[in-house]
């Protein structure tokens, strides 16, 4: 096999047989196909799109690339769920000890990634002693003793996947569904689960703007996973502003233990609630979710899965006393209030604009070397619908870093788009595949 | 500027500015855009294609990635000739000094390349003691004074085509008519000449293998030169046989001497009369083809054309006294009739692989390093529609490497096709972009 004919076979719209992308994949993951080559063949691809075999063979390559997790030592179906990502989404340390106190096991490789803010690694970083990179053992003794444990993506996982899109990022190829779509879902089936709820975002906030684009993503994903035996389902949802309210590391843990107290923004906890029941769904081959959500309520009203997530934190060797006193958490050394300059109804945000904001104040990393301060971050007080009087507070920045704060200051009031009539909030929940 | 912005303009299909294929081009060429870039970026094109707008402004950009030729000191219009290569094409040898010889300037430019045989570079490299690296201004006192010239293509010349030419050449982006013509183009600008008249072949031993293909390569070309203020024409010329019978440098030398004597194969006689007539037309600004056909077959039969050839040779240091005795020309070491297995009519001939045999044999370079032997190659003894007996020589084959003799017998006698029908020989010139 030459890579040129593979490159020029996709180029001429063929299709690609398994083993010629088991090839590419497996040359470029060792080095021994140039980027120059592969950055054709992803160009090619992006404009010639790929067929569901293809984009199924691809994924299956890209996680054969590296180390596959055997989670077969937990009993019980590993449920695992992916979120396109958005800004204020914190689900995951939420959702985690709900389906564990459940019975479904939750086995979560998580990562630190780039960003607004850090990724749910970073975030359990804010209780100090924890340990995030148990050996697979320990991180398995923990799932079956708790029901729950969160390890460190290490970087064995489908390091085809990560040279790849390394690459796709400079040179405009990533907006491909079947490349985006294969590279979640590599990573995915490397990281062993047997079932996966996938959660797209949709809006301002979300890489997918569109709800036809998000469409088009979540099937994509969906025929990956099905197509592998690994029963798949997405839930479309929106993302038109911060998920909650809270966006920065420990501004987020703190608004994940006020929902698994009972309290909490809103939309957080519907969102928890339609993640978590549709996790446990899975895990327990169950149709019924009607009764599955009540239950998972009464998980948090009980007061259940706030003890399970003290359980998780204490079993991985963090400080679980903040979970009781999260006014014990670190707090960033400057808090200023971005207030409404005008009367009316919240209309819209510019929900990524908001999350580079967050990133300016020092809750992202821009690049792989930068540090996150887990004290920085926004408190959003206002949600779309909401009415605001003029000198009323937008949002709440937090951060250590004074020399940014006027220009975030600038960032959310630019963002924030206030008009006379109210607007109606579109719901949670824009579609399911299921 | 960013490269990954303009690479995702063009995957989106949207026009290329001047300026943006000029970044491009420019950051390639000093190695300041990496290689996946430009490759991903070639995709694109080749996909998207490119509008004539942009195709001229890439050749531009690539012409002025090098030295370009300043001719402005020799007197007239200064008409180049550019054929698409073939097989036996040894026209420049044949041309140039029928051109000299009508009072229009020939500057020279001219390649070693790899191939079936050598450039032109090569072939008048048969002369002993001939100088084809003079300064440029012996060069150019050399064209003033005798009318013509050849000079071998130094290294500065468009570097940005060769750079971009090897990139594409292993990412299966050589086939996109922009790509191919600006390539082609951009040499010749910066080589400096007035206007270009082309010679775009079409057949078994051409790169465009059909008459349609090659119709939009010479528009594209033609387009080229004609946007820039450089009047082009192209003449679409059938190469579904060798041209001429000779291929391998000293055999064509030879050859073209034959028809500067007013013998030689027929075929390359007429080639030679239309494309010297077509650049005198170029170089007197005259719209009459007729009487300028007449001048060149006056040149011909009253040897000035030949004692022109003589005064080039002589002029670069070369020993002229070969033109009047070829038989003085170093011959190779053994030679071995191919003949026909079976009687018929030749009907077609896989030019191609005929010219690879040449090259086996010892005539041309696979890689830049290869050193060619000017004395191996091939005489056809036979052309399309003419009858053949059995035992009845088709080629001969001249050659210092015995072990390759069987090899190139077979692959000529795979070559030839043989039928009971006579073929209709295709006319020379298929077609004309004036």
């Amino acid at each position: 096999m030459r890579v040129v004919d593979i490159i020029a076979k996709k180029r001429d719209g063929v299709e690609l047989a398994n083993e010629e992308i088991g090839f590419v994949v497996e040359g470029y993951t060792k080095g021994e196909i140039p980027d120059y080559q592969m950055a054709a063949l992803l160009m090619a691809i992006y404009l010639n799109k790929m067929s569901t075999q293809e984009t199924v063979d691809l994924t299956m390559a890209m996680a054969a690339s590296g180390d596959r997790f055997d989670l077969s030592q937990i009993s019980g179906i590993k449920v695992d769920k992916h979120s396109t990502g958005g800004v204020g989404d914190k689900t995951t340390m939420i959702i985690a000890p709900i389906v564990a106190s459940l019975g479904v096991p939750v086995a979560k490789m998580s990562g630190r990634g780039l960003g607004f803010t850090g990724g749910t690694v970073d975030k359990l970083e804010s209780f100090p002693g924890i340990d995030l990179k148990p050996n697979m053992e320990t991180f398995i003794s923990n799932v079956n003793r708790i029901g729950a444990s969160v390890i460190a993506q290490s970087g064995e996982i489908a390091p085809a996947d990560k040279k790849i899109y390394a690459l796709r990022d400079v040179i405009g190829t990533v907006g491909n569904i079947s490349l985006i779509a294969s590279s979640i879902m590599s990573k995915k089936i490397a990281s062993g689960a047997d079932k996966i709820v996938l959660d797209v975002k949709v809006g301002s906030g979300a890489f997918m703007q569109t709800l036809e684009d998000a469409r088009v993503l979540a099937k994509a994903m969906t025929d990956i996973g099905n197509h592998l035996g690994i029963k798949t389902i997405a839930l479309l949802t929106n993302m038109d502003e911060p998920l909650g309210n809270a966006i920065g590391n420990i501004l987020e843990v703190k608004e994940s233990i006020e929902v698994l107290s009972g309290e909490g923004p809103e939309d957080l906890i519907e969102m928890c609630v339609l993640l978590a029941s549709y996790m446990v769904m899975l895990g327990r081959n169950s149709e019924s979710y009607a009764e599955i959500e009540k239950e998972v309520r009464a998980q948090i009203r009980d007061g259940i899965a706030l003890k399970k997530l003290k359980e998780m934190i204490e079993a991985q060797g963090g400080d679980a006393s903040l979970v009781d006193h999260p006014e014990h958490f670190k707090v960033a050394g400057l808090t200023s209030d971005v207030v409404a300059e005008r009367e009316g109804y919240i209309a819209t945000m510019k929900t990524n604009d908001i999350g580079k904001a967050a990133m300016l104040l020092g809750a992202g990393r821009e690049k792989k070397e930068d540090e996150i301060d887990p004290t920085a971050g926004i408190v959003m007080r206002r949600k779309i619908g909401d009415f605001v009087k003029v000198g009323e507070t937008l949002a709440t920045l937090h951060t250590n870093r004074e020399d940014k704060r006027k220009e975030a200051m600038d960032i959310i009031l630019d963002s924030v788009e206030i008009r006379q009539e109210k607007a109606t909030k579109k719901p949670l929940v824009l579609d399911k595949i299921l």
